[in-house]
């Protein structure tokens, strides 16, 4: 058993803006000596989001479609009368989206369905250079 | 430290139908040589999640009628009118509902409340089967 | 490769307030003998949850909100009409906001942003004794 820490750059765009990671994730198990166990893909910072959705743009713009239904851009947030950055409608999306996924895999391939992607969100209100931990455990 | 690989058979109703697979994932963890750890539940597909409820008749209804209040079967979902397959809405419930639940056992067990079970929603528009990974690692 | 279980103890007052733990969860990786590894933060029961936010007075004051919103206190909710407790709304907040976290650490540090911190939520209707399990694996 063994502990593997990788990680993925991504500059985004912001403004909801949903990123496929599958194929970088999944190459990250590759050279390791390990078979079995679990990915937890992590991003620090508290205005994006990671989840799985068919990454085809119908589902994608539905997906960004209801964030801004659920929770408007420009609602009053408190956040923004105190910071004045505007992003407070990011700071409500990420939490309720959560920052992390654990993900398991077999035989070096991670256990995703065919239709099932691995999505970075980026919720904040301007682009932002991404750094995405992948913590690898198995055997 | 061992990491072992075991599944859940499903067949569901679709239809935002909650099943309660509490007693298969705690049975998963017997005869496996190992005490203490975590595991993960994992539903391949993108149109299904994983969670926790207290599973009675009430509450199970009431997590039905909050997705379909916040994200309606009737909307327009730009998903459908690209597939054609209207299930636009199962899509974007699963990805707030997300597809992964890591719950730590001790002593062999898992560390749930009392009133607490591991629930799959399945948000499909027609009857399925799923397939659940329950990945296993400790000592 | 080992496993710790840990526990943080938190008496809350319920109605969404929501508690910072960073420092305690960060904590709990110290003396350990470890160094890289996943951390999953676990609250057993069913009216609770654990997601990470900018721990500033607005974003707390605007996630607040957008359960109260889009869940709210007062809707008709079947769990209430059947156990009298009227926390129905408590329960679906929690299924959404789901019980588990899971954050990766690398050299005895967890991965998290600059401003963001891993909060409880507790969403019932009065106060509860918490305990959150802390699962520890790494090398």
């Amino acid at each position: 058993m063994a502990v593997f820490a990788k990680d993925i750059s991504l500059k985004t765009k912001g403004n909801n803006e949903i990123y496929d990671i599958t194929s970088q994730v999944q190459e990250s198990l590759k050279d390791l000596g390990i078979k079995d166990g679990i990915l937890t893909a992590f991003v620090p910072g508290s205005t994006a989001g990671i989840t799985t959705i068919e990454y085809e743009p119908g589902a994608v713009s539905d997906l960004k479609d209801v964030f801004e239904r659920l929770m408007p851009r420009d609602m009053h947030y408190e956040h923004n009368k105190r910071w004045g950055d505007g992003n407070g409608f990011s700071h409500v999306r990420a939490a309720f989206c959560k920052a992390s996924l654990t993900v398991p895999f077999i035989d070096r391939k991670l256990t995703l369905g065919t239709w099932q992607q691995i999505v970075l969100v980026d919720f904040d209100n301007r682009p932002r250079d991404r750094r995405i931990i992948l913590q690898i455990i198995g055997e």
